[in-house]
């Protein structure tokens, strides 16, 4: 078996000993330098530019503007395309923009012979601005007379949803009805997830030429085949004109699975006679110009009964957009529907969602895509009602889980298999939640301890939301060992790994001998739209699978016709053998009398493509245990304990790993990340390292991994998403330890001392001065 | 028809501007620099090495030796590997060598920071030699005594082979009766050839890394795919662990048909940790240490009848293969087999041939491969035969040469189509050779012009002397265009070009809507042997022409399921089109309804191997008036015309092209190019440009190229070989012409200024001082 193992990364020793490369280490030198002017501003028009002073800047070689861009807006998302207009991503943007919708839009591109006069030249550049009032939240962008951000939404409502389950009680006609019925215990609370950034250690950069007439993008990016179909899109050119290659990436989490400035890129060779421009984006401007985590504001409602039942939700959610739609209304959209399904309503539910443009830093997809919002909203929610009703809070959530089976009324996704309960039991062994329930009862004292959890459910892939198409090949090498070619990339969650022994297993051989290659070049890798939504080990896992069973029989049909009165041939031990289990030829010997034989020289490769027409759903929880000093509103995480239900693992040392990344990315949304914006003009005010609060190793506890192994029947060796659910549970078990500890329930994230401290005054826990 | 059409190279932009991107433009800087060190005695042994003073100078890295190099000899050659031992490569050198047999063996190699600094080391070097006598020539080796440079070989000679066609003439036994027949005219002559060199304007460079534990390396060579395959064999380790890109080369002509350095190079990563190690070849490295054309002797005789018949010849050809086997017997082998096909002898054939090992630099593939020195010696025989027996030359040529249908005795090699004899007329009406002959005759005078000229036949691939195995890839972009990826190599020529339009031509797109690979990446690229043998256009063109039609099929068939009612699709215009023609869909629509089609998505692709067991004729001629400045020795060539029967010409401008360049090359081996050594040392005298006398621009006549199109039956698309023929008949034109002019035949090349006062002295021309 090589699934299952926990052997070491394929890239491990790459990237320890710095040999592994990424997109900047392999930029030729000397290079173009390309650097943007942002506009100061955000909200309002371009009136004119002055470039002359820029343009005779020695060493300038080109100033461009919003002036001199194709008249062409483009979507940025990284989604598989549709070929329906009306599912398209929207287009609402240029290449430079004239209308500037956020503080620090892109108006003007300098292309230089180094990095200082690109940038000097920037400042030469006189701008004059038709500047309207900021609009940073969604109530002062749906006020009447607000102003269109986008002429195309005069109220700024990018879009609406309005969702209704069948009723399954014939007492009542609308959710609401049964919400009211004073039968039930009834709950209505107010949450809300604030702005945060996704803090990949690379930020997006990105060079380019042109060849043989073609323009060559080599870029950090999750999405090299979309990636090349937005430049495509934005230049307004054939998307076979475009090669996209994705070397190593330091890290993605979602804002890398949107095609930000790689069209900029491709367009300024262009404007250069295809010299070799290079992009690099810096920290401040990867916060306000790239994507960030949807700020979403939650109202809900319920009905429990007595027995502690759910009966009935409603959930409005309203997302703030930004000032470009980027991946829409899918991420609010998901994070209702997420809401919705982990507790399915016995009689109904009514879920609404607004999103709307502001003129923010334009929110994005990013590791959860609106899933960790609304867990807040549902797991804070949950607590408050045990609480508030008096019901045991895992005996409440146990009663009322996703059950085998269930289908969701509107999509259709299945629960094929699920270890929620499994991982809740065993998270609260693994915390001793009991005795530390009952040991931190009645706490007095300004430290107080708690303990807290929430869990989650998640699906895997976007079918049938979106299509899920992904394709693999595999090529025989002369020694017998093969190459793995995808689309799938490796954006540092051990991608790589997973994929050579899904191949590996798939043939029969060992991991050892396959090769897989890391870089995407679209002129040669299979198609698959890349990494986002949890995915790959589903849906490219199901595409390697079946283009590794294709290959394995092409080898035994090749071994069949040296061996023709052979019986039961198979694959062991780099081995063809019969059913006796005798050794025939060994796969290195095979390969050679293919590629060199006089009677049938053949290269066996194999290649093809899964259309995924699955899903299914992941399970897990979190459980925290916290130290709240309470005059300095300083939480203390003092234990951390994630239970996984993900289906069976490839790897389990490196779905550990995972869920220790996705935990840590847990601690910063829970305490302390924020994006933080100047209310007068729109300007982000901690766009940097060092005034971001990212949780530093000092911030975290040790970390416990733990799993729940299910074999999910739909997953191609058993299994489902891993790669977002980590970061899903651990702010509102965090927020509900804190509740325990304090008894002071905080509904908005982050749960800063300043924040703290407010709600610990307004509690009485701190006395007003 | 995208076949027949001449349309510009492909790169023609890119490689006009310098865009283009050479191996050396793709090395990384800084680099770690390797130089070897190369012995100062042409024959005998290292007995001790002192490299203490080199790896004490700072900034040196690494000094490796032959004494601690891998255990292991491994074969050069480009050719396809043999899973049958008689039939592989012989294996006669390490990585380095302590059995030193050129002057300028490959005896030790440094790793430094700088170049100057491994050039420094170098020199400090100290080393301890036992020295045998040089043997240059294959008489001084072959000779009792000589002492064997293989031990191997005690006698030097590596092999010889001894062919006799069988008789067709009853009344004889042997072909050596037939030719002491009285009843013929009997003739007898001794002609030579001259080692030359490629003088590609690149020299080999490569460099190479280790990523992810295997080797990477990057390299100028025609045949990737193999030298994957020699560098896992010289450094004893899979095949599939070492990875070869091939960028655009700066021409090869056979000399980078031969693995050289990239063993070295590959094995010197391994012993500096992995880092980069670059490994560029100075051109008197390229002169010294790589290949060049095998100076081959010729002893003939022939049997002629009364009426022009030929009746029987044999030929004893001696090849000089200098220190190292290289492509061994098969050049010579080449060569006598040549010598005998071209004029079929109606009785019989008697072949031998000799190669053998001496101190020189060895020679190895070089355009025509053994075909311009046997050539010369066949048609300067032919000539010196008319002039004797009172023959027209063209019409003792035209009686004689192979006619269509003929099926080689020994290889079965078959002459589906000839135009030979309409390249013969073409060519005498273009020269206006009646009238010139006429007029040249009985010239008077220090300064004389003549005409001459020369035909031949070649082969097209190496089939069945060898395996002939290629496959292609074709990838469907999503604007309806399409990636060519093949293993087969652009190497100058304008191969990707030509494959281009044969893959539109299969699939029914035009040219511009195919976009090549040019680089061939052994991870992904498909399995090609690689450019030598004017293959690629014959042996890849037939797997394009495969691939394609499947590629095509799957367009058909996909728009089968989109339009269920329509017949007789086909593919016109870049639409899907009916019986009707009515245009039912657009390939670009049809693209992106097969990426994102929610009921049938599909990455249509197309991958095959095409293993090629047909061979065919190409043929033609040369015709040169040349003007003899009898005192000085000087040849001033007036005008030359080549005529090619390739079958169908894919791209007549390009093969216009390819002609003129083999025209350059066959004129400087016709007057002036040689490589000497000094016969004491065996060291090269004139191993760089300036001294190796080229031809330039001011040597060259206008150059015109004719062609006679034949329709090949056995091609792909009824092309045969084209690359080297161009090369071939030059050289004996000129010296036919020569002899035209003067009334002395030169038997020997090159036809330089001192031979040509020494001929025509001894022929009376110039009076002895």
């Amino acid at each position: 078996m090589e699934v299952g193992r926990s052997i070491p990364r394929v890239d491990a020793a790459d990237k320890v000993t710095g040999r592994a490369k990424y997109t900047d280490d392999l930029c030729p030198r000397p290079v173009l330098e390309a650097k943007i002017l942002h506009s100061t501003i955000a909200n309002g028009w371009v009136k004119s530019m002055d470039i002359s002073a820029a343009q005779a800047l020695p060493g300038v070689v080109k100033v461009l503007t919003c002036f001199d861009v194709p008249d062409i807006q483009y979507p940025t998302p990284g989604h598989p395309w549709s070929v329906d207009p009306k599912h398209q991503d929207v287009s609402d943007r240029k290449l430079l923009n004239r209308r500037v919708r956020i503080y620090g839009d892109d108006i003007a591109a300098v292309v230089a012979e180094d990095e200082l006069t690109a940038q000097h030249a920037l400042e030469l550049i006189k701008v004059e601005y038709e500047e309207y009032p900021v609009l940073l939240e969604p109530e002062q962008a749906m006020a009447e007379g607000a102003g269109a951000i986008h002429e195309e939404r005069p109220d700024n409502i990018l879009a609406k949803m309005d969702l209704r389950t069948p009723i399954a009680d014939s007492r009542y006609e609308t959710v609401e009805q049964a919400l009211a019925d004073p039968a039930f215990h009834q709950f209505r609370g107010h949450y809300e997830t604030q702005q945060v950034q996704h803090c990949h250690i690379e930020n997006p950069v990105s060079f380019a030429w042109m060849e043989a007439g073609r323009i060559r993008v080599i870029t950090s990016t999750q999405i090299p085949h979309i990636v090349r179909r937005v430049i495509g899109q934005a230049l307004g050119i054939g998307w076979g004109q475009i090669q996209v290659v994705k070397p190593y990436i330091g890290g993605g989490f979602g804002n890398k699975q949107e095609v930000l400035y790689e069209p900029l890129n491709a367009w300024l060779t262009t404007q250069v006679g295809g010299r070799c421009v290079r992009l690099d984006v810096s920290r401040e401007e990867t916060f306000q110009n790239t994507r960030s985590r949807h700020p979403i504001s939650f109202d809900v409602a319920a009905a429990v009964d007595q027995e502690g039942h759910m009966m009935a939700r409603s959930c409005t959610a309203i997302s703030n957009q930004g000032g470009y739609a980027s991946h829409g209304n899918a991420i609010v959209a998901n994070a209702v529907t997420g809401f919705r399904q982990l507790y399915p309503d016995r009689i109904g539910h009514h879920s609404t969602a607004y999103t709307v443009y502001t003129n923010r830093p334009a929110p994005g997809a990013m590791r959860g895509y609106g899933i960790p919002q609304c867990n807040f909203a549902a797991e804070c929610m949950m607590e408050d009602m045990a609480l508030q009703f008096g019901f045991d809070p895992l005996t409440f959530r146990l009663e009322n889980i996703m059950p085998l089976g269930y289908v969701d009324p509107f999509n259709g996704i299945t629960c094929h298999s699920t270890g929620l309960r499994e991982c809740i039991l065993k998270g609260a062994e693994a915390m001793g939640w009991d005795k530390l329930r009952e040991q931190y009862k009645n706490q007095t004292g300004p430290v107080r301890r708690g303990v807290g959890m929430a869990c989650f459910s998640y699906k895997t892939g976007v079918y049938p939301i979106s299509l899920e198409t992904s394709s693999a090949r595999m090529v025989l090498n002369q020694d017998g060992t093969v190459q793995l070619q995808l689309g799938a990339t490796e954006i540092g969650q051990g991608g790589d790994t997973v994929f050579s022994q899904m191949a590996a297993e798939a043939i029969g051989i060992p991991t050892e001998d396959v090769h897989i290659v890391s870089f995407q070049d679209t002129d040669t890798a299979p198609f698959d739209t890349g990494a986002y939504a949890s995915r790959q080990t589903y849906v490219t896992g199901k595409a390697i699978k079946k283009v590794g069973l294709e290959f394995r029989e092409k080898l035994l049909s090749y071994a069949a016709e040296l061996f023709p009165e052979a019986e039961g041939l198979t694959i062991s031990e780099r081995f063809i053998t019969d059913k006796a289990g005798e050794k025939l030829i060994s796969l290195a010997e095979l390969a050679l009398t293919a590629f060199y034989s006089l009677e049938h020289s053949v290269h066996i490769s194999a290649e093809d493509t899964n259309h995924c027409k699955e899903n299914t759903f992941a399970f897990g929880c979190c459980f925290a245990e916290v130290e709240v000093d309470i005059p300095l509103g300083k939480v203390k995480v003092l234990r951390l304990i994630n239970v996984h239900d993900s289906g069976k693992l490839i790897n389990p040392a490196l779905a550990a790993a995972q869920v220790h990344g996705g935990m840590s990315m847990g601690i910063g949304y829970a305490l302390s990340e924020e994006m933080k914006l100047d209310p007068k003009t729109g300007r982000l005010l901690n766009g940097n390292l060092l005034d971001y609060k990212m949780p530093t190793s000092m911030d975290h506890p040790d970390l416990t991994a733990l799993f729940v192994e299910t074999d999910d029947p739909s997953g191609p060796f058993g299994n489902k998403a891993l790669g977002e659910p980590p970061a899903i549970p651990v702010a509102p078990a965090i927020r509900n330890a804190v509740l325990n500890a304090t008894g002071v329930a905080v509904n908005s994230l982050p749960l800063s001392p300043q924040k703290l401290v407010e709600e610990f005054t307004k509690g009485g826990l701190i006395g007003h001065v």
